[in-house]
């Protein structure tokens, strides 16, 4: 078997709604173990519906659709598939009756157009839709084939689904399970790193994928096994190899972030970190808050988005700032030393740099950031030259990032390594 | 000519993404009059892309791909659309030139890997890639049929579309012209709003189209003509009565953003601001500084997580915090007097509050949060329930938004309205 979502909706086509249906259901379908090879999107025409029905059965054999099954004349999926597979349409007696019986709930009085939904096609079961009045219905139209309908309001789709299409599938054998960890990865390039493991590509159970996007780079590692517990057992191995090979650019797995990894080792350490902002604006304390009890290691910080702020609350020297300027190495350092003294916290991390689009210079162009880090007893900094083909939200991004990277690393004592990038 | 998006990732079959490429894509199609019938989305997989692209060619014309065309073997958009059309690939001289400059620029050296990124089949144009080092590429296979391909890093096909590509369609005679302007609302729902203005959704040319999404409320104008001019003169006049409408709950327009519209103003008086910011970490001054120039009005901030640090950076007063507690009127008003006092800034706006899961109250739960705002002689708090359903990102998200709209109504001498929110 292999499965195929039709999504029909020509607000779909318009780009008035993002499909996170068919997200839903391809993360639905990973779960059950069901392949899952094409997503169709097609608008609410008659011909173009069976088109596509006519596509997806020659590669398919679950269809699931979403969308169309409503009161108005644009609402046709039911149509085009009784059309499709030459079936009459037939009114479903209990189907009126569960509609009646919700409008009476309302008070209301079910309007005509409405048994428009009650149209099954001849042989059809009732898929029941407890939230709604439009129900979906499951079909063998012919052997090897079987479609599923629901609405295309997510609540009512995922009721559904869970209820209703989830014991049917299980009961046709589904019950394999798909299970995947996401390694992450900061300060090393994708196709850098797909070097160091090109041998974990060819691995087919668990199977090794890299993504990369804003600066970070991913590797997802997926097992097909029988029970969940079987799954991460083999991925397990596979993942501590790849952890092994990256060092210290791998950062963490699934939901952990770059935040909510330096926040565990502070905690471990019993330490603290303040943050002294220019060019970010506050989005390196941002992120650090991102995590609830974040007040346990995080005391607060200093935006100073001007010189006079980088001199008087910072303790910035004027001269530094005339001599170097404000985007330097050793004003990164200053303002790293000074938010850390100011709040009494153990570590202290700063960031200034020219974001652009505006602000760039020969010498100092868009996109070149400093990034300081006062310890105990030492003050650092590294220039970072992000591109000045990015956006500023980007460059913004990257250094909140780098500058959380730095500190993570730092706490792991790796810091000679960070020299040489 | 009718356009059909293949979206190529095994990501996508799995859900882990939601395609925001598509929509992108189908809102930009829209918006070209180029109309647009299917949507696909295929694995990584060279025999099902090649699948994709022979139903795809027996029913569209301009068919778009987006994803696949990075460094690792998972990467097949380019070779199936080569071995399809049975065309060699060709390393392009040029495109290699440009990845070696990206990587010089960084200091890095080119790994051997992403060559492929310059292979494109024989006669394909290069689609250049200014934020990336994978170009996509714009060919006729041949006639009545042309491919552009895109990676699927969101940024960079969003430049390369408006850069590249959308010049390239005009100059294929799209220019049937569909304008839009979304007249964007805070502080006002989207019920309340579509009431008030319930008449305007029955027009035909313009249509208006309410949209809702983290606390503000957006109404899409959109109207065909023969020429952008035309279609911007059918919407003036409507836009214009919504927004006489709507009052001060409407902010802006399209990219206007409540903090662009607040730096606006606050240079059309010739003032600046400063934040401190409790629960929201940083969020409000990165708002702030989200666009270039904003060091013409905003200095910095105080970012004042810890009681500790609103006391010793902000004057706020123990007492206070003892008597009140840190998310009360009296505090966010210290720490708003304060901040604006120490910095020297026209204006001071403070945040503190709830931001949850953790730390909620029986009479302070999650969600509730207190924003202060100091001028020249008064000093002012609003007490927002944002609701304890809300999770911590939309929350503080939430925050930022109505501070930078109470200062937004307080240029606006508004302020008598806010009072009675």
């Amino acid at each position: 078997m292999s499965a195929e979502i039709i999504c029909v909706g020509t607000e779909l086509l318009l780009g008035e709604i993002l499909n996170s249906n068919a997200q839903f259901l391809a993360t639905q379908l990973a779960e059950l173990g069901i392949p899952h090879f094409f997503q169709t999107v097609v608008g609410d025409n008659l011909d173009r519906v069976q088109q596509a029905i006519a596509t997806a059965c020659d590669r398919s054999t679950l269809l699931i659709f979403t969308g169309g099954l409503g009161p108005t004349p644009d609402d046709l999926t039911t149509e085009a598939i009784a059309t499709f597979f030459q079936s009459p349409l037939v009114e479903q007696v209990e189907v009126i009756a569960d509609i009646e019986r919700k409008y009476a709930l309302r008070g209301r009085e079910m309007p005509e157009s409405i048994r428009k939904q009650a149209l099954l096609p001849q042989g059809a079961a009732v898929l029941p839709n407890p939230s709604g009045t439009a129900p979906g219905l499951i079909w063998q139209p012919r052997s090897n084939l079987t479609l599923l309908t629901f609405p295309g309001v997510p609540s009512e789709m995922r009721r559904m689904w869970s209820e209703s299409a989830v014991p049917f599938l299980r009961q046709q054998g589904w019950n394999e399970v798909i299970s995947s960890r996401t390694l992450r990865f900061w300060g090393i390039g994708e196709s850098v790193l797909a070097e160091k493991i090109a041998a974990y590509f060819d691995l087919t159970n668990p199977t090794v994928a890299p993504y990369a996007g804003d600066g970070e780079v991913r590797l997802r590692v997926t097992a097909k096994a029988a029970s969940p517990a079987a799954a991460q057992q083999q991925i397990d191995p596979i993942a501590q190899q790849l952890q092994a090979i990256a060092g210290a650019d791998y950062f963490g797995s699934d939901d952990e972030t770059l935040a909510s990894v330096v926040g565990v080792l502070l905690q471990q350490r019993g330490e603290t970190v303040s943050v002294a902002e220019s060019c970010t604006g506050g989005g390196l304390g941002q992120a650090l808050t991102s995590l609830s009890g974040s007040s346990r290691y995080f005391w607060g910080g200093i935006i100073s988005y001007s010189n006079e702020v980088k001199q008087a609350l910072l303790g910035v020297e004027a001269e530094t700032l005339i001599q170097f300027g404000a985007v330097s190495d050793p004003v990164a350092q200053q303002m790293a030393a000074g938010v850390r003294d100011r709040l009494g916290t153990t570590w202290g991390i700063s960031i200034t740099g020219i974001a652009g689009p505006e602000g760039g210079t020969a010498t100092k162009p868009v996109g070149l950031v400093y990034i300081g880090i006062a310890g105990a007893g030492s003050v650092e900094s590294i220039a970072c030259q992000f591109g000045a083909h990015h956006n500023r939200a980007l460059i913004r991004h990257l250094s909140v990032c780098t500058a959380l990277d730095l500190l993570r690393r730092r706490l792991l004592s790796e810091y000679s390594s960070l020299q040489q990038r």
